[in-house]
């Protein structure tokens, strides 16, 4: 057993997290997570309606009675989304922790804070999250560059990025992005970090709700096989590289080109699903990180969290001997 | 003390290593490392004949008793390098440890075995380790994505990077790019390297023969003031953000722009010396690390490397009491 500052902070066994992944955060791979130890988070915006999120809240509670948390990713959206009503249905079903992520979490924070939610905001730099700290948010998840998704647009990657946001923060900071394993754990620990969020580490287990072909290909893929598209929209996301993906990169390139140019081939959540339910891993472009290179199995997600955490503790004992 | 493969394999102190760096390492810096019980490099390419290199390698015996190395870095030049000349001059030196970095190491390996030099070969991707390790080197410095100077096109990372170079290969690891504090170390220890290369760190020393404007520079930057300067012509380098990189990448991001549209204000090494030498900050592009973002002081080489050994010591320490 690890016990840090968020075990002890949110309650919850391992020092690891699965952060929100849309699409991917249902109740079969949270309730997983929350029965391996460590803390999941249901997406939002995955179900359709405030309602619909209830009522997986209520299905994962059936399957776990180990705590979990709900992610709410906040984006500009072309059709407005009921942010106020998702943030009732979360703090109406109970749940007592909070995931934010894209813009700052602060329209959201006087509800949460009156209601007992501790909020971690997932932040790509550390001037967003001391600026998330000041609105009174519970812990910041740093994610780095090498993280699948957004890794906004300063490139600064976790071995930077984690020690620099330590430094600047007096709430507990959590290591996103690159991080896949015992070793990464260890190192995010010394580093100061309290946690590790893994998404991609995540995708490649049993119970992850994902065709079978893209968990293969994550073991296949290595650390060079993810390109980082919408650059020049200073949208940037971290894809798998795929002839999609690098169709998009090589359009980007032309001098003027435009988001309409390449959302045909991007394709927006039906381009995933043809890979994340198809199994058609040239069907559109999906979110994988860096990590991939670290990742060498499909595993159940208990196995997957008990043998991080069991490296991570053989490690931490094993660097003593170096010490004289 | 921090006692691991490579203070085993190459007779050094502390697992902390002070690379190459063209132009700073002279014998009053890498003689200083020496003394800290660290190992430094002299570049052999700052020396404008082999017969100064050897007279630099003698310099450097009259300031210290202590293992130092030698940098050999293989570029492609326009002008001719009489690289088989400065490695005669080193072997004849009686130097025992080389760093080479740039091209493969391979043309050189003979020699260097024949006369039991240990050669450390600095590696952006695993699989040019792989390659290296091939070869005969007896330990990678495996570099990543935040380091100052050349980082390679594949974008890793070291918190990915570090870990699947160990995987790879079955000799010494090194972590170089995005170390600069006792954290650092333990992090990179915990990820499997057996010691720590760093750079930047080093410039922003009493020691480092650059002007204190740089120094100053170093510590009022942040992690995010460095931009990578020749993306467009496969030969990026990490530089700091100064009015010369940005107007650099501008340049580049037009159709068909070409090195020479950009050559007169980077300037090569004239354009260099105005800032290392000069103190015009904005005078030439100039190598830096995003580990900026974790520098705060300029201090002596002693004191910089006493202070990472112990505090990675005391972070080992600590991480035991996480153990229950």
């Amino acid at each position: 057993m690890i016990r840090t500052q968020f075990t002890d902070t949110f309650g919850v066994e391992h020092p690891v997290l699965c952060g929100g992944m849309t699409g991917l955060g249902t109740a079969p791979l949270i309730s997983a997570v929350a029965n391996s130890g460590a803390l999941g988070f249901l997406t939002a915006l995955t179900q359709p309606t405030p309602e619909a999120l209830a009522a997986e809240i209520a299905r994962t509670r059936e399957l776990t009675d180990k705590p979990f948390g709900v992610n709410l990713t906040i984006l500009p959206t072309i059709n407005p989304v009921p942010y106020d009503e998702y943030r009732a249905a979360i703090i109406e079903s109970g749940v007592t922790i909070v995931e934010t992520a894209g813009s700052s979490p602060e329209p959201h924070m006087d509800d949460f804070n009156r209601a007992g939610v501790k909020v971690i905001h997932k932040a790509t730099s550390v001037r967003h999250a001391v600026s998330a700290a000041k609105h009174g948010v519970a812990a910041i998840s740093i994610d780095g560059f090498e993280c699948a998704g957004h890794p906004g647009e300063d490139d600064v990657p976790g071995l930077v990025l984690i020690p620099a946001a330590v430094r600047a923060l007096d709430i507990p900071v959590i290591a996103s992005g690159g991080i896949a394993t015992g070793s990464g754990l260890a190192a995010a620990l010394a580093l100061g970090a309290c946690a590790v969020n893994m998404g991609t580490r995540f995708v490649a287990t049993t119970e992850a709700p994902v065709h079978e072909n893209v968990k293969k290909q994550i073991v296949a893929n290595n650390e060079r096989d993810t390109v980082i598209v919408f650059r020049t929209f200073h949208n940037s996301a971290r894809v798998a590289r795929n002839s999609i993906s690098e169709q998009i990169v090589e359009i980007e390139k032309r001098t003027g080109s435009t988001f309409a140019d390449v959302a045909h081939l991007a394709s927006g959540a039906r381009g995933r699903e043809n890979v994340l339910a198809g199994g058609d891993m040239e069907g559109g472009v999906w979110w994988a990180g860096q990590t991939q290179g670290l990742i060498h199995d499909i595993d159940t997600v208990e196995n997957v969290v008990g043998r991080i955490v069991s490296d991570a503790e053989d490690i931490m004992r094993s660097q003593l001997a170096l010490l004289s």
